[in-house]
């Protein structure tokens, strides 16, 4: 597998994770180390396992199911380092119905042994609606 | 200089650029790729010099002073590409008078020769107000 199909993989490992709603998940998915950086959209950034792994506790006990449907921005590989930015077109159920939204994330993976693991999250929202857009670039 | 001290200097020079308001010192912090991205907060995703750049002039068209103070969230340095993420503390005056916001923003730049080019920018709004906020950890 070449590089970029790996990195596309782990991004989608990504989102795979947060669809499960489940942080034994998601742990996969982040290199346990304290430089990690994840910043929800509208949120303060959070650093750190402990506070990130928390954060996706709260955003999954208060949504019944979520589905993103993904097109890929960018994509840049330099050497162990990945940069992948994407607009997320994201449908969440949760405790207030169900909400469409889109989201522009950029995440980025470290090379950790054969695996390529998050270690920043940044996703923010777009203010424009989603039905009237062209499609991306 | 070590890599950080210069990677610190290429992200306060992209804030110095910005402070100017002239797209020219600005043109000179970006790479000339096709592959650079720049996400303004709550703008859709724009690609390449052209469309980059526009954006920066239409900015600075309607600005007439701004002002940064930032704050470093994280940086990470792998071989050639570099990952800063800051929050942005903005006060900027426009034609509907003085606004204070807080942008976070990951800047990543790559090095090209012995100078740090920026290839993505991402800024996005933070939700929560700025007074009340905790210092960042």
């Amino acid at each position: 597998m070449s590089d970029k199909e790996a990195v596309r993989q782990a991004n989608r490992g990504f989102y795979d994770a947060f669809e499960t709603l489940e942080v034994e998940k998601m742990e996969r998915i982040w290199l346990q180390q304290p430089h990690i950086v994840c910043i929800h959209p509208g949120w303060r950034p959070l650093s750190g396992w402990g506070p990130i792994m928390h954060s996706w506790e709260r955003i999954f006990d208060s949504t019944f199911e979520m589905k993103f449907d993904i097109a890929e921005v960018q994509l840049l590989i330099h050497g162990d380092v990945a940069i992948v930015v994407v607009q997320e077109n994201l449908t969440q159920r949760g405790y207030d119905g169900v909400a469409k939204s889109t989201v522009l994330a950029t995440n980025v993976f470290e090379r950790s042994g054969s695996e390529w693991k998050m270690v920043l999250h940044h996703g923010s929202p777009v203010a424009m609606p989603r039905d009237d857009e062209p499609p991306i670039q």
